[in-house]
């Protein structure tokens, strides 16, 4: 893969320089390195909201700070979580006096750096609670749902936590909203090849011409089965298959999310979306939001995540309100 | 490559389906299967805009129809020029009586079709009017600057056309400031990978390991040099060496445009974009609009390309107006 980096060792370094330059009116430097503020006020006297992860996912993580959103992120190290020293210090970022909601994704890094962060900041006198993202269907079995990985629906987890710190919730309400929305979200991915760690220089995993890995994770953690590439058509139905059987339903319409991997054309997410939206509306289910872009990525692996998020009438507001941030941009 | 695809020869088709699924209020079928249009009012009572090229550098074409964009789109088979038909098919939806306003890339089959479309249009009683981008400076040399292609600068002369007819002015208005944008307008690429059309199922160029093209079209065409893969800064020099020695600056700020060619990650657009703020700011050129993203590829190519456009007064305005599409949309 050739690369527009500099030294391997320094893109994160190096996208934080040019994401700031490109964007001061979202984002601003602080006095930690590893993290970046709304450009904006300081949420004071409302709640507060955190995320943080690897880097390589972009526009995720960053590109979801904005009025909104999330206040401030800890970014970590290009597929590796942010220490707790990062995360801490976003805490303070973000503390407007109500408290911070830290909504971040379910892996093994970023759950113990959180708590130690957590505990950082209550000697400050800062409330932190969390909402740990695990919308990804294929990484556990239904009844170990807490083993599940956060992928691309902690974007929704993102909006609504946001909108309902934005309407002047307590944190008690924000994390209920956020929890909510990701309680009723379900991902998986397809994986179409496999990606390279600029700092590594290979792959830590391969897929092979021809084949394809449904349930992939964003790190190109195994899923639950390679098999020969299948037109888009049944790698829609694969997919719907897994989240509406771990998702009832009773007549409630839906957001879906169709986000690329990186390399895959947005061509063919559009034509996936084509399928995804026939296969739901045939089990009566509407797609009332729908996005389809590269809105959470893994460097340039290519493949195609679905995201579904049941909507109730909270949800259905959080969603439309009004955001602006790099990835997602609602008008109101 | 693994594709997301049913039929290769259907990509184009199976696309449509799921942009118009997916973006009902913005772009709606009409009853040429080649041609979309924008969901909301026919530009009756002002200059209509009509844009259109082949499919697979998603979000361009149809990614800019939308309010204080183009009104009409023709779409082509991958990588090919839209039928004389569709573009004719495109002037007659986008005419509301004052004339209609064609701004398409400089190839000769877009031209030649453009042409025809244009003489049919005219028995109908629609005027049209045309701007062919050039902006790829790789292309040919200044004397020869009518035989430039054109590329991500495009986005620019759809802004301006776009935001001038929302203003009211009549075609002769809207055909200069179009034109005045992609005049003021240069690009230039840099290719890392090659990339297949789904149809054809093997690349029709390569890209050796190591090596990267400057200059190379969004069809793969051939650009000034294959040189070993630089590190990023000295690729945001050479290109903006290329760009900076063809446009003259007398103190005017610039909008910058940092597009992916389709697979090279976000994280690397913004890396490189920090290298183009800094010389650009050391040559005292301020970048006041900056787009980073994917915003017009070339199907799963790696690489990247640079937009510099400098403003006057009047382009600044019309950068600034609202537009909301697909591809771009600006709050106003």
């Amino acid at each position: 893969m050739n690369r527009v980096i500099d030294d391997p060792d320094q893109v994160t370094e190096g996208t934080l320089r040019g994401v700031l330059a490109a964007h001061p009116d979202l984002l601003v430097a602080t006095d930690h390195p590893r993290v970046l503020r709304h450009a904006g006020d300081r949420p004071k006297g409302r709640v507060g909201i955190v995320t943080g992860g690897g880097s390589g996912h972009e526009p995720a993580f960053l590109g979801y700070v904005g009025p909104g959103l999330c206040d401030a992120v800890a970014v970590g190290e290009v597929f590796a979580s942010p220490t707790a020293k990062s995360f801490h210090a976003a805490f303070k970022e973000a503390d407007g006096g109500k408290g911070v909601a830290c909504l971040y994704g379910n892996y093994a890094g970023d759950n113990m750096n959180v708590k130690m962060a957590a505990k950082l900041a209550a000697k400050d006198d800062i409330t932190v609670r969390t909402v740990i993202a695990n919308d990804d269907v294929a990484s556990a079995p239904r009844e170990e749902a807490d083993k599940r990985r956060g992928v691309a629906g902690e974007i929704l987890m993102w909006k609504a936590g946001g909108a309902r710190a934005a309407e002047g919730a307590d944190l008690d309400g924000v994390i209920a909203s956020a929890q909510k929305a990701i309680d009723n979200t379900r991902s998986i991915g397809i994986g179409l090849s496999a990606c390279t760690i600029p700092a590594a220089g290979k792959p830590n995993f391969t897929i092979e011409a021809g084949k394809m890995e449904v349930g992939i994770g964003h790190h190109g953690e195994h899923g639950i089965a390679v098999l020969p590439v299948a037109p888009a058509k049944e790698m829609a139905g694969l997919m719907l298959e897994r989240i509406l059987a771990d998702l009832e339903f009773g007549g409630e319409d839906v957001s879906v999310l169709v986000s690329g991997l990186g390399a895959t054309p947005l061509m063919e997410l559009y034509l996936l979306y084509g399928h995804v939206d026939e296969i739901l509306r045939a089990h009566r289910i509407t797609p009332r939001f729908r996005f389809v872009g590269n809105y959470f990525t893994s460097l340039e692996m290519a493949g195609v995540s679905v995201t579904v998020t049941r909507l109730d009438e909270e949800l259905d507001r959080l969603l439309r309100a009004p955001a602006r941030s790099i990835g997602l941009t609602v008008a109101g």
